[in-house]
């Protein structure tokens, strides 16, 4: 009997990309709070989605764990780190706010189909951030007036961050976006085939926020040619935070199933 | 109204890791003909899969185009190339025999997603073979005892092949596995919603073979840690083959959906 | 006795990153022929070089083989493929003209220190040049109207190139420019240690160019944090090429000892 | 005047590979000690260098600066981080014992520079550790039990290391083989080329030691087409060890030079 969550398939699970819940992420966070101008967005949005143009952008370094698989941190810690960066924005949905991200890109391939399957659009990038070192004179940990900065490069460099650590505050504005939404959409490659098509929220059953630092932050989006982000036009950065995070997903509740031509 | 195929969503189909077929295929295939231990690829196939341990074993380097974006070749090169390993066998399913692959590697994202759709087992991988170059003293065309090699490097190096060619000749044994079979399988990630689990064929439209290099092959195959090779135990080696392929897929067909607890 | 030509040292040589001369190259070249503002330059050039400010830019896929090892065209393909990017420069020494490279990127270390102990600035880049494929139905040689691109990522992508080509001609007018004139150059890191600073031209004893199409090219340079590109302001753009290329170079023959004072 | 200490020459300095030291270093190191067949060794030692086979294998993650600019941790990460593997020996030279490290392996074109001019035999690979992160529930901190893990990958898997943390202590092992003893090598292409050859030691003028566990360890050393590590054969493990390391070199002291054939 084969085990099934991700191809490829055998019998022990043990070559699939990517196992089932639960999965565990360490994170470290680089972000900023921003306004786009919401007309732009309904150039990637589906119509049943609305928007204040209200958006968090982020780059990012995980540490994290599928299936309690814990001998991956040192049988082959390839498969437990990954950096990621994406743009989310807050979005209504039948009277309800969510966090909802039209774009995301992470640096493994077992990221990104863990992202599809949970219906997170990722593609392949390279994504840097200041890494802090302990020992370093300067740029030993967080704290006042420590410029941070992060990128995304795809086939060209898309996004551009840089934050000024100026105070340590107690909670991030992502926290009122409200849960994840996602779209799980898998496309028929042929007539009679089956299509998925769901609105779904990621759930999550833990999660611990700590050593949040608020600043000043710049930001410089930039569309490539398989990546529309001329549609996230900044018009206002609120602030930068740096901080790290906990959390762990058990996999998602479905919301409602889309019909195709509601997009 | 929302371009829907693949991820992420506009209203262009722009940003999309992969648009709808026509796709285009040209080809630099170095392959082996192997027979493998029937019993040890029991715990890699589904129960409903049959196989008599025929197999193919490549490395390949694809120029390839989605959607008719030829464009693509020339404002971004990137798009239009990636090179590719896999593990073919001849299976039987239901009294017709086709070439499944349960393992296939390639090194861009949007191949990668492409495959998924389609129903290939897509890792990421590094996958190199010998590169001939026109005006090269040697090495400039395949000519008899040209020696050529490739190999595939996930965490550790999987596969690695050796050819020498000896004859040209007009057909290769591939052509008689059958037609590409795949599986489409997309989990749920939640209750009550969906999961798609097809036996399909990958529609081929137009195809084209040439310059065929048959000779005397080497094969390793090593497993990693997220990829049970060690399930292809080599019985025999019967010959390798370099040769250039065209195709041109429009999409699949179903053949079956098939319950979970069939696998 | 430990072989020597470059690190790491053995008694074998079978180690070393480098080994010596001869190097063979197989190239397909995609090229623009242009005008930079001559002003600018002097930001990059060393004061004893002269320029009108004509100039050459390319991206290039090579194979080539060190010192003979034609068998690592099979046991290890890596190791004889690489691709190129450059901005080159015709300019005046003591009365003669040659071509001088000031910036130079590629996408594999040997090749980097290839170039560093034969005088060139390489560092590591990604370069994305069309290829062409045999079977495709457009796209499988040369021909009229035929579009070609490509392009060097860094850091940022630096160098973007398209070419449209028009007719074949017989020559290039990168012949005009002179032999090429590196500047060997090793720093010394303590007291009393020895620095290299030559100026050498590289002995090629063999070449062969074939195929060559001429078109109109449109070129893109961009500055990076660590490659002031900003300095190669193009005032025209002559032409753009796509050619083959064979050459076989034997080392560098020194023209004159620079102080470091004359910089 | 152009700046002067590696190409890319320009009048700023800003586009050179590699700025002139002082160079910081904040490290996380994953080590083993081991004793290696003394004999074996004899393949990759230069004839005036001796060893008892006593060495050091390590992968280690590294945040960098460069000169002083320090803006680089903010305006371009990349270019302050690196992974780096390496093989050392203890070695002795005219009556005194040093730090001699026959292969190194970075995975960034400046770090391999910077170590070239300074006499390291550095290549490019890629380098995995085990990676901690504040908030997971486990893999937040060293203690007593952890097992940590890491490779070098270059064309195949040639290093893999695992760790179990038994114990905190106080120093490591290596601090008694004595300071860093590289060659500086720069080949002459041509006749009456300049050739470097020195024996030197790389100055450290200030160094801090933190968080040392020592525990268990298993190392494996396999050979690669161009990394003869197949005469590293492991006779005793000693022990493995995981810690913390910040220091800061100002270049390198002369030693000797030394004639070719004395290798």
């Amino acid at each position: 009997m084969i085990t099934l969550y991700t191809h490829p398939f055998s019998k022990s699970g043990n070559s699939q990309i990517v196992p089932p819940p639960p999965y565990y992420y360490g994170v470290e966070y680089l972000a900023a709070h921003v306004f786009f101008n919401k007309e732009k967005l309904k150039e990637i949005l589906p119509s049943f989605l609305d928007t204040d143009g209200e958006g968090w952008i982020y780059v990012a370094d995980f540490v994290t764990i599928s299936n309690d698989k814990w001998n991956l941190m040192y049988e082959d810690p390839s498969f437990t780190q990954y950096k990621e960066a994406a743009i989310g924005l807050k979005i209504y949905f039948e009277g309800k706010n969510y966090l909802y991200f039209p774009f995301m890109w992470v640096d493994k391939d077992w990221a990104l189909v863990r992202g599809w399957v949970n219906g997170y659009p990722k593609k392949i990038g390279t994504v840097y951030l200041t890494k802090l070192s302990k020992l370093l004179p300067d740029y030993n940990s967080r704290r006042e007036n420590l410029i941070l900065g992060g990128y995304l490069l795809r086939d060209s460099k898309l996004i551009d961050l840089k934050v000024t650590l100026r105070r340590k505050v107690t909670e991030i504005p992502l926290s009122k976006f409200g849960k994840t939404l996602t779209i799980r959409y898998f496309p028929k490659t042929g007539e009679n085939e089956q299509e998925v098509s769901e609105l779904v929220t990621v759930e999550k059953v833990d999660s611990k926020i700590d050593d949040i630092w608020e600043g000043d932050a710049e930001v410089q989006i930039k569309g490539g040619i398989n990546d529309e982000l001329q549609y996230f036009e900044i018009e206002k950065v609120m602030a930068g935070y740096s901080y790290d995070y906990y959390f762990k997903t058990v996999g998602t509740k479905l919301v409602k199933v889309i019909e195709n031509n509601s997009f």
